[in-house]
């Protein structure tokens, strides 16, 4: 039940973009950063493009920018893109099927087991929209030499 | 990225057992509960042996009963018996590849995108591990008919 590795690449590809001033940077380049496959990066990179969070530069001096600040981008905004459907619990509301159908077929209320599973769920996802990549790129702001290594090694 | 099915299977199996009294109950008779495939609905079971949340009884009369009272059953346990692994976050410490690699080949601080991500699933876990099934089941106790139809359907 693990996300995709996307997730990862994409988090630290739009830390690296804003260390870089921002883009446009080519897909090769962003890929050589982490030694990660150009082409399944550019999949990631496409979504988050799709998700309004990347914007894609044609042309031979384009490449991808960031479409906001990253204290305008949220874990929660990220996950979503990659992952699509970020629900975790799989509900096929079994408790209408088979003998215990025949007791309640059509249940008024909503079932407990979803409800308690759902309540878990919000707490991660609310975690996931409380951090923003500036908290991040803040963390990593208190060693400047990164910073000025991914920028020196994307322009 | 979605939990198998497994989980509401177990934790609507679990929340019967205790409404027909604890057990022992077939494995026949506790996937026609839902309508469920007996073969899948037993390997979930023998998870939930194997994690010390039932107890398998041998014999003619045997089956499945409930190793502990539900108010010591969180939904922690389960989602943890059934999946096993519980880290949602795919970390593979990209950092330290490629040309990031070269920069800082062995970082000595954590990772601030995987330290953000793992407090986020920490609080999820927190409510999955606050929720007891014996607080599901006093939801389900509202309406007495229900646990005494399962009562008679699997006694």
């Amino acid at each position: 039940m693990r996300m995709s590795k996307g997730v990862e690449w994409a988090l630290h590809t739009l830390l690296n973009l804003h260390m870089a001033g921002g883009g446009p940077v080519g897909n090769g380049q962003l890929a050589a950063m982490h030694g990660l496959s150009a082409t399944y990066l550019n999949k990631q990179l496409q979504l988050l493009v799709k998700a309004e969070l990347l914007t894609s530069i044609p042309g031979a001096h384009g490449g991808f920018r960031l479409a906001r600040g990253l204290e305008r981008i949220t874990l929660l905004d990220v996950v979503q893109a990659i992952e699509g459907d970020v629900r975790l619990f799989h509900c096929a509301e079994i408790r209408c099927c088979g003998r215990a159908g025949e007791i309640e077929p059509q249940p008024t209320e909503a079932c407990p087991v979803k409800a308690a599973m759902v309540r878990a769920e919000d707490a991660w996802r609310q975690a996931l929209a409380a951090q923003t990549l500036a908290e991040i790129q803040a963390e990593l702001d208190r060693r400047p030499a990164i910073a000025r290594a991914v920028h020196t090694a994307l322009n």
